[in-house]
């Protein structure tokens, strides 16, 4: 009845949103003494929802736009050496050890053993792979894809890729956007499991909350559980989301 | 006897290492006024390597490289207006129109009439998806593959994600380091067409010319018919090249 649960990566594998959270933070404090602190991560949201359609996601393509940003609301009176402090910010992202959420190692060993496992996630190929590699999961999951971006498109391009029929198929994330709504679009299941940091650009409304393919856990431990229940019901019967 | 022909993309079917060039010309000028232009794109070129197992491969990386080296070499003096080019210069590589290089159109048009072909390139995903969306050659292609690096490696799971064997694989392309000589370690066909600029970090010894399984042509426009020779031809016997 499952044929492959696939999980988004970054707030649902792994910390991700902290480590932008905390440069925002830097980023903010650096432009203090120019007296633009206060506009600072506004005008590198913007910066960046411009940006978006030819750097695509991800930490260099955020980087630049910091820089754009610094150079904007300083009227270009920010200085060399702060310019390099930006991109040592991006550079420390990169590189940053993988702290997985709590619970993940656990429930994705769990769920390997009766299930085929997948990661779907989108950003900077480079970035993307090292993480996956440096995150220790590897051995638990069957496949592994990269994209630019989270359409129900690219979605039903996976799906088509792999012969997965959407019905049979489950999709784990934190963004209501990226991992839950297109996925329901195509009638794949969909569990959301809300990150504690939400980026702006992901929001988007809740599914009707009886909507039989969706649901939302509070932590990843409850995912094995939920599965087990998932596989057990008749897929064509409304599902009961406790909440 | 040939599976598939895959290609290389940047410098192979469409003009790529031009635009690093020209943006590299525009990055010396930028820096001459600070008397550093001649030292510009030697250090620039050490900056790239240093950065490229944080960063690897693609524009944004490149432009990040860019502005560490503006930093360094003007000892922090570079103004923001200056930086703010720099990354313009990055976004125009970004959205240049595709130039395809000569004869490509009508080579790959023909080779996919009897042969399945794909396309195997390397760099930032996003950019590489909308140059290859750009391109109007996806009509020809049967698979597009991403990668973040072309070892011998990333060669080999690609052959077995795709179930072609080593000896009924064809790959072409510019760069001997990337293109050839993995493939031809594999046990692999390769064909060399050399580009007009070269990337030093591309620069690798020519395999011996006579070895079977690899040939140099001129052009993209000889491809077809040096096909058709290799496709009659029994594999095991040693291959005339002609050169």
């Amino acid at each position: 009845m499952i044929d492959m649960i696939a999980f988004d990566a970054d707030d649902t594998l792994w910390h991700s949103e902290v480590l932008y959270a905390s440069t925002q933070a830097r980023f903010r404090e650096l432009l203090a003494p120019y007296r633009q602190g206060d506009n600072a991560l506004q005008e590198l949201y913007e910066t960046e929802m411009r940006n978006l359609q030819t750097f695509g996601y991800g930490v260099k393509g955020f980087a630049l736009s910091m820089i754009e940003t610094a150079i904007t609301l300083t009227g270009g009176r920010i200085r060399g050496d702060e310019i390099q402090q930006i991109i040592g910010f991006a550079k420390e992202m990169l590189s940053a050890p993988i702290q997985l959420l709590d619970g993940v190692e656990e429930a994705v060993q769990e769920l390997s053993r009766e299930h085929r496992l997948m990661i779907i996630t989108k950003g900077d190929l480079f970035d993307q792979e090292t993480k996956v590699a440096r995150s220790g999961l590897v051995p638990y999951f069957d496949q592994v894809e990269i994209v630019s971006g989270k359409t129900a498109e690219v979605y039903r391009s996976l799906l088509e890729k792999h012969g997965l029929a959407p019905g049979r198929f489950v999709m784990v994330g934190n963004s209501l956007r990226s991992d839950i709504l297109p996925v329901l679009e195509l009638g794949g299941h969909a569990i959301h499991i809300p990150y504690e940091v939400k980026w702006a650009h992901e929001a988007a409304d809740r599914p009707h909350e009886t909507q039989a393919r969706y649901a939302e856990l509070e932590g990843v431990a409850e995912l094995p559980a939920y599965v087990d229940k998932l596989r057990q019901r008749d897929l064509d019967d409304p599902l009961e989301v406790s909440d």
